[in-house]
């Protein structure tokens, strides 16, 4: 796990500590990386005192040449159920905002770690522990940029971004259930397929996006499908994410209807989504998640700098 | 499990065999209920070879005194990985034809085993297996009944009846949805509760009939509603089955609108199913479960007596 790099570099600490898996970066003071690691110890897994030995036993190396290391954490690391509670900040606002960061206290006296909050809007209820990051690495970046953008993913997210703030989001359970009708419903039988049928996919996209109110009952015509036809599982499993994600479009018109779309996420998921885009006339653009997460964990990283440089 | 009643009486069993559960009925030659027994050995646990003995188990005192037991079965025991493949007919249709049934071979020479088929449909794809049965005894009932059928469970259907026949039908996976929603997914942390709201069902009923399309968000929204608003256990579980019940009502607007609707169960979902019928202004009779199997069952077994007489 650990990979060999300059320890004395190290300056600082990034990680994205989400529900299942746990990533971070060594950073060096440029804020370059000089390495990455991650674990399957995710918050979920985790009572409130696991987290510091499990932070300490990936940077190991670190810790034993280290007489101080700063930490910054992003995801459900801040839940209330995780490491320390970092409280949601309320829309409209700035993505990431180092200020708002929750101090967790720890053993280690070495260690200082912060949390930064997730986003909470309260009409409709939403809320989003991460993705905030991902989306202050982006302006980071683009700090100009003004539309919508889409974070595939367990519950995925559509942001509206405008003047470097996010002003609205809906969540989606997509991602969720997916995984659940593919593994646990009676659809488990006739999806088992790691291949993709891009035409199916495209088909059941445009499906979806007609008749959005039938997704329960199309999901269960896959079953009958694969009963009645023997239809394969490639076709099945491509259009119940077809089904899925054509749903999720027919809601989200307002996000990705005349304005700039860019999605974060480049695995299949990402692409699926801006194929799926693309069959509507939307050109999306698609940018790398973890590189996001680095960028907004940076940002904060700067804060903190000038906060400590200032007091 | 096994009732006292005059053994000598019985002339066959009428056994419902679905999925999770097995359900019989000890018949007298006038098909009337002498006994009822049930019992967790459903078709999906259970390998071939291993009907026939979970049968003879549940019927032991009969087989004692008996020299030959008629039985009648419907439901998922027909599946392909079921006792035996009863293939489904083709609709249009009348529910039930003992004349399609589907012989069992048995290694007790006394048994004579018969499974009704379901029913399937090609555009769009469906299948039924069992509720067949439960139409056929309220057709056996009601022979003029022109009109919507709805059968509540966890594959719903709503059924197109007229001349004694099932003209089309179309399954929802509200129940199997709800079930994995509620214990399986991020919701499972918000729902915990045995009460009903019932105005937060009513409510998320005609949220989702006013935008069905807006379902997968709707329902992380309720997550985020118990994290942000403290919204209780019970509430939460109301919005959730109400929301599933009202896109199903969004989709099935040709079935309930402007005719008559009889709803097959009596339990509390049929009763959900109700309400949120009678808050648009539809008002469906309820008929119950198990009397339209027996029912159904009863109609087979004329068919049974009538061709053996006449051959």
């Amino acid at each position: 796990m650990a990979e060999t790099c300059d320890l004395s570099a190290v300056d600082w600490i990034a990680v994205d500590w989400g529900t299942s898996n746990l990533r971070l970066w060594l950073m060096d003071r440029d804020d370059r990386v000089l390495a990455q690691r991650s674990s399957d110890q995710g918050m979920s897994g985790l009572t409130r005192a696991e987290f510091e030995p499990v932070l300490l036993d990936l940077i190991s190396d670190v810790a034993t040449v280290a007489d101080r290391i700063d930490v910054i954490c992003c995801g459900m690391a801040g839940s209330r159920q995780g490491w320390a509670e970092a409280p949601y900040r309320t829309l409209p606002c700035s993505p990431v905002d180092f200020m708002a960061a929750t101090r967790v206290s720890t053993r280690d006296s070495r260690l200082s770690v912060r949390i930064l909050p997730g986003l909470r809007q309260d009409r409709p209820d939403d809320v989003m522990r991460g993705e905030e990051t991902q989306i202050g690495g982006f302006l980071a970046h683009r700090p100009d940029f003004k539309g919508t953008i889409c974070l595939p993913g367990t519950h995925c997210k559509w942001v509206h971004v405008s003047d470097g703030q996010v002003k609205g989001f809906t969540s989606f359970m997509t991602g969720e259930l997916f995984a659940l009708l593919s593994k646990s419903s009676v659809l488990r039988h006739s999806v088992d397929s790691d291949q993709v049928d891009h035409d199916s996919f495209l088909a059941a996209v445009s499906d979806a996006l007609a008749t959005p109110e039938l997704l329960t009952s199309a999901l269960f015509s896959l079953r009958a499908a694969s009963l009645l036809r023997d239809v394969g599982p490639a076709e099945s499993r491509s259009r119940l994410s077809g089904l899925l994600i054509g749903t999720e479009l027919a809601a989200t018109r307002r996000f990705w209807l005349d304005q700039p779309v860019a999605i974060i996420g480049a695995s299949g998921l990402g692409r699926a989504y801006q194929s799926a885009m693309h069959s509507q006339g939307v050109e999306a653009e698609i940018v790398d998640v973890a590189e996001q997460t680095i960028r907004g964990l940076c940002a904060a990283r700067t804060a903190w700098k000038e906060f400590t440089h200032e007091s």
